[in-house]
């Protein structure tokens, strides 16, 4: 049976649905989707807004996410910006171009992956734009937040620690896995309708992966550990930051990895740091799973990139409920080793470009 | 001399150079670009955001427009939408991606394009994201503002008067008038750096247009027109509708063309309307160059789209100080022509698609 085009369907058929799956709104939305501009009712707190393009080749690779996963991630990335400066997520705009050619299952399943997070982080969709592309799918996301209490990268300061959110790394080696599997796996479904997947083959004791034409290591790597590192690089869950607002004198989230973000909390806060590499908290998923890639796991913590865990710093004095990774001093840049060893280190990673990191 | 390419720049200079540049910012925006995202102080007004995504190939094309222009339409057509909810723009966040083999003359003279459009709007750059993208540039552009009194699409009642700001069909003329040049004509420069411009030739006394290769007639083309029709098209400025807000009943932009918008605003409000054919606004430009091209101008004004009026209604008892073209009915939606005749129209032109239109 072919499958129907956005061609076929038409764009404004395509609109409608749309609209009738996001407009439901609370009071606070006067106006929403379907007039020039969305219109939100003023409230007593600062406005933050951030935005985020990713574009098909270059950011994501269809051969390796599904649409869900595509979906699910560029909302989570954005909600990440917000809840780094401090803030509540509230109200989201997309702009998506798509081939003329893509399938409505396709175009559908993006969209469920879209609601599925919006729905984790309580948002709603007000506004944006559907287009046609001629060949590569373009992905940008507008959201706007509340903040009273806001953090900057700019506030650390000497004697303050260092902290970070959860495991580090992660997602780096879900991206080496990816790189080896060469096709997008779906994490999203349920065990039993994955097992249907033609692409992916998992043992009857669901340990071990197969994978048709993967060039993954045929022993070692157990499902459940590939699973989690996937899932933190296909859809990434950001982290509140909520409950360190009060204590926490500066703050990003790791989007290039640890070493480059790092960086910038020291240059915009001119400031120096020391990481306890012993510090650094490594999954025992990655631990294993790199092993077996034959990879460092440290050097993936220290600058894989996309963990989208919080990385803040707070004042010695206060009780934080985070991983303390290090300190912040006047100017050196070092990572301590166990020996007592210093390492000078410059940001490394993904050099991404952006106007918001 | 080779021109200096966005690969050989690097992304991070040209991201420094483009800060540089948009950061100077008022005491309300507390965090601008280069942070995870921007700040706004709160306010007492409801906030209004729109956007828009302008894919090469689909919404424009670089062989009819200078970058200069791109950047400066891009910011118009969100302007619009904001003044089309009765509101005041002010912070804009823009996501573009871009060839990497793009010179740096292009992606300056694109960056001087939205500073002179910011400037006419007193608005602020707040953040955004560059990316590469491998073949086609997409442009994604967001638009905060704010309003008291908004206006819907859902306002018209029968009885009300339809008005529009300026004249109708001048863009979609340039639009024809370019797709015969078939090349950029840099209308924002001055006369004598137009007449150094290699493809654009216009004669001594100013007033007749010759392009080479272009398949213009090659008689009765007066530049003066021309240029007024091109830039209606290429640099459009968005009409503020500051003084009609207290009036109104509805209100939006014309992006599609008048028969389309108007039905947007019939099937919103549930109402018909009657337009009268000799009231609709005609440039005697749009009259003068529409003949030369043998075609009919006002089909153009009807339905050639981007004309970026305003298109509103208002009870018949106020005062406006706008061109009235027609009434809001109960149900019919006719065109009346002089001879006391009525069309039944439905709408009609560019279909494009979009959350806003």
């Amino acid at each position: 049976m072919p499958t129907l085009k956005l061609s076929q369907i038409g764009e404004l058929t395509l609109l409608k649905q749309i609209r009738k799956k996001f407009k439901k709104y609370p009071p606070n939305i006067l106006v929403g989707i379907g007039d020039d501009a969305a219109l939100i009712k003023h409230t007593n707190e600062n406005l933050l807004v951030t935005t985020d393009m990713m574009v098909e080749g270059v950011h994501f690779n269809m051969d390796f996410i599904t649409p869900f996963q595509l979906g699910f991630k560029l909302v989570s990335v954005n909600v990440s910006d917000i809840y780094a400066m401090g803030g509540k997520p509230k109200f989201l705009l997309l702009n998506i171009a798509m081939r003329r050619n893509m399938d409505k299952k396709t175009i559908d399943s993006f969209f469920d992956g879209v609601q599925e997070a919006m729905k984790l982080y309580s948002l709603f969709l007000v506004g944006g734009d559907l287009s046609a592309s001629h060949k590569d799918m373009t992905l940008s996301a507008t959201l706007i937040g509340y903040a009273k209490k806001y953090l900057k990268r700019s506030g650390a300061k000497q004697g303050d620690r260092i902290y970070v959110t959860g495991n580090l790394g992660d997602s780096s080696c879900g991206l080496e896995l990816l790189k080896r599997i060469k096709r997008p796996i779906p994490i999203e479904l349920s065990k039993e309708r994955r097992a249907k997947s033609k692409d992916l083959r998992i043992n009857s004791n669901d340990t071990v992966l197969y994978a048709t034409r993967s060039k993954l290591p045929a022993k070692g790597l157990k499902w459940n550990d590939v699973e989690l590192l996937l899932r933190r690089h296909l859809m990434p869950v950001a982290k509140d930051s909520k409950k360190f607002v009060r204590s926490a004198t500066s703050m990003l989230d790791i989007s290039d990895g640890l070493l480059i973000d790092l960086s910038r909390i020291c240059d915009e806060s001119r400031v120096g740091t020391r990481i306890y590499i012993n510090n650094i908290p490594i999954s025992s998923e990655l631990k294993r799973v790199a092993s077996c890639l034959g990879m460092s796991p440290v050097k993936l913590a220290l600058s894989g990139g996309e963990d989208y865990e919080m990385l803040f710093t707070a004042p010695s004095s206060k009780k934080v409920n985070a991983i303390y990774i290090g300190d912040i001093t006047e100017s050196e840049r070092v990572i301590v080793y166990p020996s007592g060893r210093k390492r000078a280190f410059s940001a490394e990673g993904y050099q991404h470009f952006g106007f918001h990191r």
